[in-house]
């Protein structure tokens, strides 16, 4: 029941943002009689589907969810007094709520009204589905997830700049759906001049419910085009860029106004010693802006930066198979290491074939690499 | 059956180079009565082990055995009069023996004895049992397997050389047992000298019937010292070099003597237009020594000319889940492209976790790239 219960969190993976995924079941004498998934943020929570459904059946039944249910009034009413009022008699949790509104305390509403309540049945897999929401709500940055596709000898475009396309058609199709999971895709000025890129999910199968995510494109000079294609598409683009260029009367003044015009939010982020964006702000930013997940499609220079600033909790690299030679660019430019024992380390998580080419997950050791 | 029998050929897969793999099952009245394996060269034949283990009951019996019997008088009697002196009733064959004195003569011989015969039983796994023994007995040349040890980004060693261990424990275990299966392993001067590697098969739970594989080292300037640790290990090494360093007089003729008191036997190859040893002719020699498979585990240079040249039929890449960045050394030293289309392109056969890293198996499109 607790699986089925996360295969319907599931459909709420590319639309409910910034909520966590979640899933309901609940189950009267053995029988299913309501279920119930959370779509969309401000719409119905997954046990008030699951409840409406059961109707009268919910009486007396016990009810898998995969999150703690929420205790508090925020835009719809508690599930917890939902759970009390249809009277349900047991209730399996997933997780407590790591949001720290509810964590332990959804769980004590329901056994004070007499709920009996256990709490962590298949806790990693239903975890899995909330990585980013948790690592938010314990430390108010959002999760990084890196993506680069690349040659079998780890190139990620020609010498001349070459890259598109390196990976095959359902390389990039799972790429969109990358990115639908994700609050935001962000890449770097370099990139954004030299591909153009979208950075949309346009995939028509992926159930976004008039979502997108957030653009966000890290340009400290703010030379991001007004023209770009990527301020075309439906959704929001947020620029990131030196807040020197934001004072009145800065030479980039009439790039801002030109930017806005097309639509871009522009807005400041310090400097580091090396004269980039400080990138620790730049997460604390979209951290606010409740970014669970942050997708970086990036070239060498952003991605070394991130690998080498330790800020990659997961890392997914689509290898080509072909090879492309040394000259051609590397995926990470990175300090040079005088011991293999300096070099930064990864866990594989998983390894699948994706039509043509190889995809690999992996992920930093420990826990969160998002370290400001 | 047939699956049994090719399970039983793998028994032989470390041991019986330069004969293919054949596994033997002798069925009668549904019950197995015998079942046998070649297990080294000038020993008793799959089909011989399995009929002696069958005795009298292999009289009407069925015979599956994964590669055609051969059909004549080698280092032991034709294995077609032996199945037809013990009087089986019918053979069923994985595949024909590419070996061009057999091929389809073994069959005709048993149907002319009077003997139901089908060939071709799960005739792509048995062929994958036997496909540098195909290679060789089609084209005169062993098949090419180019192992590589890199960190994601395709790196094989710092900027300073550094290089041990990028790899984990079980990645060079697994690379054992290539070596143990090739028949050869081939490395140039270059990784010769800076790793002094001894490219023999240490593992103890490999059973190798006393063979090593034929260490083989490109040295076209005859540079490897008579001290080297593959000189002091069991089994041959065979150091091929420039011809002219094997003439009467030359200036080589003081290390060419220390090598072969050291026990290497010295060769000499024809160069190519860039004054390397043609690697053309390094495959012919090495197939008239009736070389199947031929593990390649060498540097850049080496591992670029084998790619650029198109004659990797097999490549192997161990990643490990590091990042050592852009300055570190490449995989492959190649020429520059100017179009993704000049790439040379690969098919993912296989992909796997090996202990903490990732194995990819790669494969030329179409058939041999040994392109002679």
């Amino acid at each position: 029941m607790m699986r089925h219960a996360i295969e319907l969190a599931g459909q709420g993976r590319y639309s409910n943002h910034p909520n966590p995924r979640v899933g309901c079941v609940i189950v009267h004498e053995g029988r299913i009689v309501g279920e119930g998934s959370h779509l969309k943020w401000g719409e119905a929570h997954a046990e008030v589907h699951a409840l409406q459904a059961a109707g009268a059946a919910a009486r007396g039944a016990d009810c898998y969810v995969t999150l703690e249910p929420h205790s508090y009034q925020g835009r719809t009413p508690p599930c917890t007094e939902a759970l009390i009022r249809a009277g349900v008699a047991r209730v399996f949790c997933g997780a407590l709520d790591p949001n720290p509104k509810v964590h332990g305390e959804g769980v004590r509403q329901l056994r004070a009204a007499g709920i009996e309540v256990h709490s962590g049945l298949l806790e990693p897999e239903v975890r899995e589905l909330n990585l980013g929401f948790e690592q938010r709500m314990r430390s108010g940055l959002p999760r990084v997830i890196v993506k680069v596709a690349a040659s079998l000898d780890g190139r990620v475009a020609l010498a001349n700049g070459v890259s598109q396309w390196i990976t095959g058609e359902q390389a990039r199709a799972d790429v969109q759906r990358l990115r639908a999971q994700a609050s935001a895709v962000l890449t770097g000025i370099d990139t954004a001049l030299a591909d153009d890129p979208q950075l949309n999910v346009r995939d028509p199968a992926i159930e976004l419910r008039g979502r997108q995510p957030l653009r966000v494109v890290l340009d400290t000079g703010l030379r991001l085009p007004a023209a770009a294609r990527m301020l075309q598409m439906a959704g929001e683009t947020l620029v990131m860029t030196s807040a020197a260029n934001l004072l009145p009367g800065a030479a980039a003044a009439a790039r801002l106004e030109a930017l806005q015009a097309a639509g871009a939010q522009c807005i400041g982020i310090g400097l580091d010693a090396q004269g980039r964006l400080d990138l620790r702000e730049v997460w604390r930013e979209l951290g606010r802006r409740q970014c669970n997940d942050v997708l970086v499609e990036a070239g060498p220079t952003l991605t070394g930066s991130l690998l080498h600033q330790g800020m990659v909790d997961e890392w997914i690299i689509y290898y080509a198979p072909m090879v492309l030679g040394g000259d051609a660019r590397a995926m990470a430019v990175l300090p040079a290491l005088q011991r293999l024992e300096e070099a930064r380390r990864f866990e594989l998580q998983a390894l699948s074939r994706i039509g043509t080419d190889a995809k690999l997950v992996l992920r930093t050791s420990a826990g969160s690499a998002t370290n400001v």
